[in-house]
């Protein structure tokens, strides 16, 4: 059986994913073409980055994920495939969307893709659009089998890889901070990058209380004393709470509210965190 | 051939769906994932009990329907599938989302999932997702063959299923009464309870006019006579009718015009509409 | 292997489009069915010919495109199949969405859907959803080799297609002008119909400016002089340049911004655009 693919792109789902997909199917019809999300925000490589994260681990390993937010497209930034420690892949620009594969699921190695013998020969004047034209062509052919991972291109060390900053998560005294990871806007769930692990190796339980305390760029624009619970449904509805997120990190969120719209949170390092234990 | 699965939430298609499908192949690559409606108004579980009856007759008998509207996620809310009178399966949180399918579809069984047998493993810490770590693991495990239905869990009471409430059609002299089943966004258009055969008995025909009422809890909020015709393109542009709905049921809309979003109009029992014959 | 179905709509992605799906799978379960873009602007019909010719020719020859974007459903506009000089067909309403087909891509016969025998018998007493009752029932039973083309209903001339104005491309002295082909919402990417080659036969270079004038219905709501560039990334973020579209057209887009939104900007003959050469 050939190897799924899955893709996301800040396109919006329609006519340019579409092509996209044909492009693939033209190149073998047996193959099975997924969407992850269209909706990542434009240009936000950070974002492109976690969504790889919430999802790649639960397709089959060996499954070919296209990302494509591409801020750079037509400039001299590297389009790359990487091959990650579980043998899934990831064809994306190297422009830090593949910072938490780096850092969270490992990446064994990563080649340059050859534009000189992966891009679709129909289209050669058109500078706009990698993603059907180089990224969708090329992670076809190698999902088909018509060229090897080494027949990508040319291999480069992974410290060359484009990494977004991240905070650290830090504890100290009562205290456990970090940054948003993600804010999301259907259901305004904010999720920080604190491993639940942090509350499992210090006996947090669940109706320990905190403060929480979310600011960018040092000023402050969500503060208020929280519970942990294991889910919405433990507090009234329009109240706010503190649980383990999907991705198993420590995320507030308000129950049938929506946390993210109503204090305008978005994610990334400008977006602190911080836990203080309430005794 | 496996059995189709088909899947509906209120997350929005995206990172969240994708998991869910991404599961689902994990357990084996050669079923088949398709997608319903993502778009549910957010913890709306009558839309989502309109939803399987809008869509559900039209896919083959045997499908496994998956639907996740669940305001009491990680609640003591039953987790269920549900076998249908046509063969096909609802896995779904029992609250109010089989409400048509018992009632218009008939359901021949239901059971409890056992959650200490089909929760996905590896998110055990987890308790906010059980689209993914219940609902799409159960199904597909269902689908796949790996469990049958008896394996789900034990099996409740018919009459044990949650039903949301739901006002009679009435036929009084000239007036005939009943609710608003759904409020369509993109084009506006709102649909009664009132099945067609309704009209067909009392041998009304197109170009019979109507005071259309529809009032939200009691206060009357669209009042005006309209006519009776086959499509749209029977009144001019801007101009509102009465015709028979996808559903076969009663629904008024405006030709090119969005009813719904001029007048706020959404649906469920505290929505009532009467059509009273203009002779 | 049977040809693929690629459907697209103004009915948004949801419980309309789901059914449809079903619909042609309860024909044929081995069919695959995949989505163009259903966020064509509601009764776009000029939209709905552009997303066909955006999207058609990277999808594999003899595919089926189903595309319903019909405000005179249940009127009396015909409804067709048309076989195009690819080989691919377009199950549609003939209502104006052929029209880049014919001119851009060639049709080589078209047939009128003959009702009487390719409407979904479930449905008779509906007359405002053919996307479900007749487009996807008919353009299934085709997929599936239930019917043949000739078996359709019908042939009638090709001079009879319903075709929606356009303005040719015009070049005097140093101004090119054409009109708008679409206006992108996500992006703002607006794409005229001057086609590339227009460009290259006169030696036009990277770094050549242009005053470039965007005209509705002859008032000017548009003009700047701009720089002819390969991509995005070649001026700063906020600048607008022109560049080669993805359907190797003249384009005009602002580097991370929105061009049709800052200017309100749609497609169609009402919108002009002039391209003069700076010396």
């Amino acid at each position: 059986m050939k190897p799924f693919l899955v893709m996301q792109t800040d396109f919006g789902q329609g006519i340019a994913t579409s092509t996209m997909r044909g492009v693939i199917l033209s190149i073998d019809p047996h193959l099975r073409v997924f969407d992850n999300s269209h909706d990542i925000r434009p240009f936000n490589t950070y974002e492109a980055s976690y969504a790889l994260f919430f999802t790649l681990p639960f397709w089959p390993p060996g499954s070919i994920f296209i990302s494509v937010v591409d801020p750079g497209v037509g400039t001299n930034r590297r389009a790359s495939v990487a091959l990650l420690a579980n043998g899934s892949y990831v064809v994306t620009p190297d422009n830090g969307s593949l910072t938490h594969m780096k850092k969270v699921i490992g990446i064994q190695a990563i080649r340059e893709i050859d534009q000189t013998r992966h891009r679709l020969p129909s289209t050669r004047k058109v500078d706009i659009f990698h993603g059907r034209d180089l990224f969708a062509y090329c992670a076809g052919k190698l999902a088909s089998g018509v060229i090897s991972f080494e027949e990508v291109g040319p291999s480069y060390p992974l410290d060359e890889i484009v990494l977004l900053p991240q905070l650290p998560v830090q504890v100290d005294g009562r205290t456990i901070s970090g940054m948003l990871e993600s804010a999301d806007r259907r259901f305004g769930l904010v999720c920080s990058n604190i491993p639940y692990t942090v509350f499992e190796d210090r006996g947090i339980d669940h109706g320990d209380r905190f403060m929480v305390s979310i600011r960018h760029q040092g000023r402050l624009v969500f503060q208020e004393t929280l519970p942990f619970l294991p889910s919405f449904g433990h507090v009234d509805k329009g109240e706010a709470l503190i649980m383990v997120s999907e991705t198993q990190q420590i995320q507030v969120a308000i129950n049938q509210g929506n946390l993210s719209l109503d204090y305008d949170l978005e994610s990334g390092p400008d977006w602190t965190i911080d836990l203080e234990a309430v005794l």
